[in-house]
């Protein structure tokens, strides 16, 4: 017995509990999305800055994924919305057995949209299915414009990139047409937005896509 | 047999291995660190900064740990050391093996500082030695200050912290003092230094601490 052979089961077992939570999802009609991101990119903030402008006009939760501390669990329970801390205690990733807990503590009768923050990780949070409709991709200006080529498996899997600290361009060393254009010859299907959570720039056009999601429920 | 046993077992054979690779560097009296950080918070650039203000003085050669493309070792390159390029491959860490592989083409005798950037992940790298005297984290004002309470492993197994891209607190939500604070409510024998490559504070304290290291080789 390899080592392959047992990774290879965990990630069919994730699969298995993942193809659980999405028919759940499904059955609901609530569009869940999966935001990933390194440490400090800003997921948090986007999500704040999403619950101050549609958070009174949709049925949102969420659920927070964080190595250790329920901080962020804490700044969006101030917006009043269903919000479930899940802490890892190390592990780098979430997985679909730790949503499926997690869904557990949120009523999904009427809900609309399901925000999972996963943990702060560019790497190994791209290979584990949770059940989402779509992995959302938040990058921050300051982390350099080539990094769409050198972690590119979270960027094949994600649907939507948001560049985030846009506000920052001036001060840092970021060509934001070669990020655009880097993440997009990774991922030419990429949907992209443009984000700063100091200005607001660009929340408004996430949002209005976020409805259209909803919207788009059969 | 249990996936926890696979795992307990690639972390002893990793160790072994680290063993290995730490004997070699005591033999040449060479001080070998583990440079560790999340995406884009200026590991490279670091670098670059320090082979700038010491690299005609001492001997330096570099490993670069990426997940995909060789960037990192064409801009370390640039400084005419000896460098070797890891491609991981999807792999979210260095583990000693590679490390031992890409000692193969670095020549030992006479190397008095061996660099060794790891892939930007704040978590997974955090649990594999090796062979390092020691790994310095970078953590960017950018990233914000509660990450060493959010990703204590690092901060945990780490010697150094580097405070990168201070020219930017004007522009970010990060409280320096906190950050510090926070740092070493984890970990409180962290040595910590400030920088910015972009303005160069704190560049030339971190290289005469360097040097200091070399001079203290037995």
């Amino acid at each position: 017995m390899s080592i392959i052979t047992i990774e290879r089961k965990v990630l069919e077992k994730n699969d298995e509990i993942a193809r659980q939570n999405r028919a759940d999802f499904q059955q609901h009609g609530i569009f869940a999305f999966n935001v990933v991101s390194s440490p400090g990119a800003g997921k948090t903030s986007i999500l704040e800055r999403t619950l101050e402008h549609i958070g009174q006009e949709l049925r949102i939760a969420v659920i927070e994924g964080d190595v250790q501390t329920d901080f962020d669990a804490r700044r969006v329970a101030r917006y009043k919305v269903p919000v479930v801390q899940i802490v890892t205690n190390g592990g780098c990733h979430l997985e679909a057995r730790l949503v499926r807990d997690a869904l557990a503590g949120i009523e999904l009768a009427g809900l609309e949209i399901l925000i999972i923050e996963n943990v702060g990780n560019l790497v190994c949070p791209a290979n584990y299915d949770l059940g989402e409709a779509m992995k959302v991709v938040v990058l921050s200006t300051t982390e350099g414009d080539d990094k769409p080529l050198k972690y590119p498996g979270m960027f094949l899997n994600a649907s939507v990139l948001i560049i985030n600290k846009i506000d920052l361009i001036p001060y840092v060393n970021c060509d934001l047409a070669a990020l655009r254009s880097n993440a997009l010859q990774i991922n030419p299907a990429l949907r992209v937005f443009e984000t700063s959570c100091t200005t607001l720039a660009g929340i408004p056009e996430w949002c209005d896509w976020l409805k259209s999601k909803v919207s788009a429920k059969p």
